[in-house]
């Protein structure tokens, strides 16, 4: 079981020695890039993939990135690439960067977009954790939601959330809680956040500070069908 | 005359076609990367080179990025890869990323920073264009200065200038003029602003919400040894 990679700039799926991009691409130089994370279960098959699928293709309007595969091409790539692990279930990272360019922060120097999937058997936390559960900290603001790159873009564009899990480590906890401009708890570094406040399911509002996360989504929706009652409002 | 890049992975200097780089350096998964872009003169010789290295060093320092290498080392790996080129004078990109890890955010998974550095023959603009100008608009904020990466970090998270550039070039415009929060101008997309205001040259004020350009910091010590009055204020 290993890790394998897809690179459409060969069209092959290879090792992690081999999984290498140019310089130049510009998910490289500039981050200019959107992804998706998503897990596979019995064999490859792509958990809630459409939706992933769906956001991966908003971000990519949202800054002017072509994806020209479609849903079938990627999800089958994704697959491929899967199968050549020799794992079960796998962590799948998909990302569609605007491609090559000479080193000009002009995007339309760049015309043909790289895909580039990451399948990696799937590592899950210790049980104990969800037990014990987390030290979180509140870090602060990561972006705002007015800024030219809003928070629900899913773009390469992670240093902050980087800064925020090393403030979290600096300060002796497992993860990091980040806020919008207002000072109202968004997110977590990589996971959206829940509450149980008085019997009630509670987590912040799609209003464009936070990342519109799938599995939020879905735990959403579990809980109301559940009969558990779900509020979404500001932390 | 061609482009060339040192890669610290390979400690060689090689051709456009074979600079390529893991898909698990972080530079490439999270834009977990600073960087700086500067002119070399007279055959390899850096341009402010020492101010560059600075600001490097702060930047990597303001994300927690180790840098390794002494200065001496920095310049001469610039020198080599300039002379590599067969050009006299060069734009060169030096590049610093956390390293590459095993696809996890938390940064500690990343112990030996990659770098990168790009030597492209020079290029400047047609002479024309000095004397016409260029169209620019304001498009809005790029990033605030309160955030957990700061405006004055110089990272590979330059997705929010991409999309700056974007719509000015929807809008007919050539370059954007990027705000801060508080809706005054601080700075190009790849560039400080002056303005001439009544005889005076005036540019915004290092007040974190812009990137602290050393160009700029030429120019206004040049005015003022040329007896121009020089004003740092919010535009």
């Amino acid at each position: 079981m290993s890790v394998r990679v897809y690179l459409s700039t060969e069209d092959a799926v290879v090792g992690e020695a081999d999984a290498k991009i140019s310089v130049f691409d510009r998910g490289f130089l500039f981050g200019d890039a959107v992804f998706e994370t998503l897990r596979t279960v019995a064999g490859p098959r792509l958990l809630d993939g459409a939706a992933h699928l769906e956001r991966l293709r908003r971000s990519a309007g949202r800054v002017g990135i072509d994806v020209p595969w479609a849903d079938d091409t990627l999800e089958d790539v994704v697959r491929r690439t899967c199968v050549a692990t020799g794992a079960d279930e796998h962590q799948a990272r998909v990302i569609v960067t605007r491609g090559q360019g000479p080193l000009l922060l002009d995007p339309r120097t760049a015309t043909r977009p790289t895909l580039v999937v990451i399948a990696k058997p799937l590592s899950l936390p210790d049980p104990a954790v969800y037990r014990r559960g987390l030290d979180v900290v509140i870090v602060g603001t990561a972006r705002s939601a007015d800024g030219l790159l809003d928070a629900t873009v899913k773009s390469a564009n992670y240093l902050a959330n980087v800064q925020a899990l090393r403030i979290a480590a600096e300060r002796g906890a497992d993860d990091a809680l980040l806020c919008s401009p207002r000072g109202t708890v968004t997110e977590g570094a990589t996971s959206n956040v829940f509450c149980v406040v008085a019997g009630r399911l509670v987590t912040p509002p799609l209003d464009g500070s936070l990342l519109p996360g799938i599995t939020r989504g879905v735990v959403c929706d579990l809980a109301r069908r559940l009969g558990l009652a779900v509020e979404e409002r500001p932390l």
